[in-house]
């Protein structure tokens, strides 16, 4: 391989930024909660569509191959000296939540784009192509699965499937997709990349806590969604004595507390659970809860320990009535993901180009989905997270990172994406 | 005293039980939650009006001398020998909740009029006059505040104060109470009576559960009702290290818990604690709770062993941030009462004749308020129990207890207030 060097790939960091505020501009909206502006351009909307073709403006400027594939994604490709060589992939999506920030995404996109216009600006032409690619649906929001676009690339789903999902008024994503006009020809089965890079911002506290910009993502989270409901039986507050009670709350409760003892104990690696949602019937302060509803959300980077946690857990709820007779547990599957673990050979890349680059660096795992963990399933993939401002409060409009954070991961971004295209 | 015989006062069940049935036809509609019909005679309504009318046609029928108090009370007065002798007061109430069944409050009033109905029939004239009243407003449902007319009466609050309560449509207790034309001239403050008298369904599971028709019941308990208030912090469920948490919904569950682990304790004697409404913001099972609501319901028969538990609880609370820093604990009193213990010599009086009518009794406190505990500040006061079908439920069309043992009560009623008449 050649050595790299930073001044190869200059990263125009007032540019980003601007790219990044004008794609903001679109969808935006006065967000009463946070008093900001926020961004609403969800999937395959009017919003979403103008996005795409500012978008495609930027990959023509750069004289970029622009191709749509069959569920709307859209590739940019800078074509390398070696074409018949599988290119080099950036990815990630400018698709948003309801209430977002201007960076959920966005950042992958155009920090792609910046890394094209650095080889541009440079006059290097790489030996592998580039690509650089905007996933349709990540969110999930609108048509409610996520990473969408990246799971039909990479043959998890297929596009009968994804053209048949509807979204809350009942109109088809297959439909929606030809009314914004992306409907593209290109074949949405992705010949497997040499390399899979998404830059993103962090969307956790994990980098602003350690005081560094980057962050080098070694895998995404299994994640277990169950429901948990709780049937006891109604009671009066003060003529029931205790021993005659069949409390649904108190048994919610108890979940609770486990779940976090399980998390303390250490005996589950590195096993993050959230009970997000407790809801009791009838919701009178004077009757014993006939019924809570709780939801149990657990995270875990080893599958092993994930699979423990799970098992431990039915366990506790199945001698919950032990101590209540009478208590009926009932649990529900909501989501059930795999740990995805990232390439170490594409992590050791993006770390030796932070430290080039000089900046500090960290090993973490993503607690959110992304593309990037699609597309590990066909090809080595690995992510660079940029540290997020307000403990990285993300799907809200005031998530932020600043311009010079953001100038970091691309520039981290750029140095690995000349490497491995080398 | 004179010896007591239970053929002195023969009390018609089949009267009675018919006469619980006619009152209960008054405000009865169809109850779709149960498929029963329920009944729905707020205070000072068209029904409400339309009952009173019927139990004072059933009051002149035996000759009762018929007031009403300024508050709307009615009493219906059976004169004794002695008639400057403070009379023996029997009374319940006739209003009833918006989903109600036949027996609450009906039972004591009903059960009153039958034990003079006895008196009359055996042609017995008792040394000390006997009334009945039927206290306005006892449930609280519509003008938000229960025990209304009997807490005037007792003077525990003022005439003025009750005049000027408003119902949900903005409607004035006292306007309700002229246009019903039952704003009545009798003073509303009550002479003490010898003793107070009253009959009631346990609302309960205990008499069921022991197998005894009849509770002679010691008291009312205090109760303690806060809200609870966590302020955490929202974080994403999979970003967020468990270490940077601020988990409002987890120091709900943990007061949860040590809740029943003070009652399980025995500490606080025979505390009983209930939280009966969990509540959290947002609400989404991949958001760790920023904001939880509980209430929690505290319940002893003992003003110190309350004092302790309300202490020992605040202390929990206070140091609930020691293990998730910069939780914000919130609470708020919403309703404190202290216990009102019954008069020893007038259980003693319930109970021999309980034993004399040949039922099993056991003495039990009462969880739920009742008229019995403001007249109990002016006079020796006590109650009788009936036992209650399925766990005792109440203020529900559901609610039932057996033409057997509604004739038990009355008849131990009927034997006490011989005795305490005589």
């Amino acid at each position: 391989m050649t050595s790299t060097t930073a001044a190869d790939t200059r990263i125009d960091g007032d540019r980003l930024w601007a790219d990044l505020m004008e794609l903001a501009a679109i969808g935006a909206y006065d967000d009463e909660a946070t008093g900001l502006v926020g961004v609403n351009r969800q999937s395959l909307t009017d919003a979403d569509r103008a996005g795409r073709e500012l978008l495609i403006s930027w990959m023509e400027e750069l004289d970029l191959e622009v191709t749509i594939d069959e569920m709307g994604t859209i590739f940019g490709r800078l074509e390398g000296e070696e074409p018949e060589l599988a290119p080099v992939l950036i990815g990630s999506h400018i698709d948003t939540v309801a209430t977002a920030g201007a960076f959920d995404g966005c950042l992958g996109v155009l920090g792609g784009l910046a890394v094209l216009r650095s080889f541009a600006e440079a006059g290097l032409r790489p030996r592998r192509s580039i690509a650089v690619a905007a996933w349709t649906e990540e969110e999930g929001v609108r048509f409610g699965t996520d990473m969408l676009g990246s799971a039909v690339a990479a043959g998890r789903l297929s596009l009968d499937h994804a053209y048949s999902l509807n979204d809350a008024a009942g109109l088809r994503l297959g439909d929606e997709l030809e009314r914004i006009g992306f409907k593209g020809q290109r074949p949405v089965r992705l010949a497997p990349p040499h390399a899979y890079l998404e830059c993103h911002i962090e969307q956790g506290p994990v980098l602003a806590q350690e005081d560094r910009p980057i962050g080098i993502v070694t895998g995404v989270q299994s994640i277990s969604w169950q429901k948990v409901t709780l049937h006891g039986r109604a009671a009066h507050a003060g003529t029931t004595p205790t021993e005659l009670r069949i409390d649904a709350g108190l048994a919610a409760a108890q979940i609770i507390v486990e779940v976090r003892r399980m998390v303390d104990s250490g005996d589950y690696g590195r096993l993050r659970a959230t009970v997000g949602s407790i809801e009791t019937s009838p919701g009178l302060p004077s009757v014993v809860p006939d019924r809570a509803e709780i939801t149990v959300d657990l995270r875990n980077p080893v599958d092993e320990d994930m699979a423990r946690a799970e098992a431990d857990l039915a366990e506790f709820l199945e001698h919950l009535p032990d101590t209540q007779p009478g208590l009926r547990v009932e649990t529900a599957q909501m989501a059930r993901t795999k740990a995805v673990p990232f390439a170490e050979d594409v992590q050791d890349v993006l770390e030796t180009a932070a430290k080039e680059r000089g900046y500090d660096s960290m090993r973490l795992m993503s607690g959110a989905g992304h593309d990037a963990q699609e597309i590990a399933a066909i090809a080595p993939a690995a992510m660079v997270f940029v540290r997020g401002q307000y403990q990285g409060i993300s799907h809200n409009p005031r998530e932020y990172s600043t311009p010079e954070d953001c100038l970091a991961g691309v520039e981290v971004l750029a140095s690995a994406v000349k490497e491995l295209s080398a």
